[in-house]
């Protein structure tokens, strides 16, 4: 099969958004007036994001999602993407997969797929995403103030158990296995809740490297510190719920700079959280305050008393 | 040198188009308006589209111009990319030439970096880039009609040689490889050319695959065909000019089937032969005349006394 009738047969779909389909030199958009177009885009590389082994469908279904995520993260509702695939050959069955997982994600957000690129190569996928944002409402990094609640999303933590487990450095029961598996596999970007922040969340951004770093991005860029309640990181992972037995600092390891979670961490001022608590309950995503934000920069650690808790966490860096 | 240090140290420059930098969860863009965003994507992978030992300064560029040659045959302006690098290591020298020739073409297009992603892995680049273009006046494949030129710019088939004489299937005086290898590795993207012609070519394309395989996705999409006279190779071969002894059956084969030109194929009624002439001189750009589109779908190629001229050529295709 050739590139050509690669795209024909596993990519080419109707057209909504991009008036030429893909097949043309570009694809064009044309934001709404009065809308900024949200960018991003990430690479994905077989070994470093994803096992070999992993199902293709989930694995079309997380490219997206890691990108989804990104706009949840500054409030912008998913228009459309461009797709990059390196294939080291052509499996049809794979594609096959691949497609499905992802076009399946792709509908859910109403997102469309107007261009991309093809080539043989080392298993590597990168998708650019695009989604629009009413000029001066993007949730930033940036907007951090001191006195302000640090809330996250969802559940942290279990990606990177599931991870673990996958390396042979801890066993779980295979029921906590599964649960933590499809939070690695399938994580679900909370565009929902991305939507229903703006106006309330004073920053935003999403946890990919491991929360501990990529709050730290928030920090920096706002020109304050947090202070982390460690005594809550027993409640933010699923797997203690489903009912694995973990000591507290392994749990804390986890849920604090475990990575690839693809939840929000945001800020918002105290007066706002009956606002935020509604915002989560019409995206229908959990919500838990975990700390507040200082004028002193940096970010610590404090137990239940307020006294610091004394712990290193590596961030998880691509090039550590 | 972790992530966020090499971006910091390479990538990050002076914002200008995306209000956050390089840096925040998304960028945000904002056609003018009554403009279209053109959007096109590459994926250059190591061993498959450019050679390991090449000139990280060159590769840089490189890896822009065949993005930004896309957005020349939409007639799109370039306004901004994003680029996503996945490096087998952090060779702070190749990341400094691949910076300074990336950033050489995009500061010569006003083309601004707006977000990124790095990973180890497999040497591989992904670029997006982003132009803008008023509404409903992109430059598009399905335009072309019976009765209009065929035109290309530039000249073909040079990169081609220079890649043929990498893999030692023919040799080279050494001024014809220097200026060969320089279209192999600085392909010059003509995006003043694209935008001259808007309003004047009826349909456009870049040579990348070759020519004869990326003028047929004109006729297809156009529902025409085209007949192209084989006897003007000879002129299109810079080599030649050059000095080059080469036999016509081999110089045909760089022209039409060569790939890596990344000049325009375009067609125009013939009544804009002076408005083409006239808009290649204002790009600084030689256009010639290669043949005309027929109501009959198909292309062939005929001789100069317009008889039909028998050969078979590949072009070429990631997945062949």
């Amino acid at each position: 099969m050739g590139e050509f009738d690669l795209i024909a047969r596993y990519f080419t779909r109707p057209v909504r958004r991009n008036p030429l389909g893909v097949g043309d030199d570009c694809a064009l958009l044309q934001p709404a007036p009065g809308m900024q177009l949200a960018v991003s885009t990430d690479l994905l590389v077989e070994g470093r994001h994803f096992l070999s082994t992993v199902d293709p469908r989930a694995l079309g279904h997380k490219a997206l999602a890691v990108n989804l995520s990104d706009l949840a993260a500054c409030g912008a509702q998913p228009l459309a993407f461009t797709l990059s695939l390196a294939l080291p050959q052509v499996d049809e069955a794979w594609l096959a997969g691949f497609a499905e997982g992802l076009f399946a994600l792709a509908d859910a957000h109403d997102c469309e797929l107007v261009g991309g690129d093809t080539t043989r190569g080392p298993l590597a996928i990168n998708i650019t995403v695009f989604g629009e944002v009413p000029a001066g409402q993007a949730l930033l990094r940036s907007g951090a103030r001191a006195g302000d609640d640090v809330w996250v999303s969802g559940t942290l933590g279990d990606a990177r158990l599931a991870l673990e487990a996958f390396r042979g450095t801890l066993s779980l029961p295979q029921a906590v296995f599964a649960a933590a598996r499809e939070r690695l596999e399938r994580p679900v970007p909370r565009v929902a809740l991305g939507l229903a922040l703006r106006g309330i969340a004073s920053a935003a951004i999403d946890v990919s490297d491991g929360l501990l770093g990529d709050l730290g991005h928030v920090l920096r860029r706002s020109g304050v510190g947090a202070t982390l309640e460690a005594g809550r990181a027993g409640e933010l992972l699923a797997a203690l719920a489903d009912g694995l037995d973990l000591d507290a600092e392994r749990c804390e390891d986890l849920v604090f700079a475990g990575g690839d979670d693809y939840e929000l961490a945001f800020t918002a001022s105290p007066r706002h959280r009956s606002a935020v608590e509604a915002a989560a309950a019409q995206a229908g995503t959990r919500v838990t305050r975990i700390g507040s934000i200082t004028p002193e920069t940096g970010l610590r650690l404090v137990d239940a008393q307020g006294q610091p808790v004394s712990r290193r966490f590596a961030g998880f860096d691509h090039f550590a």
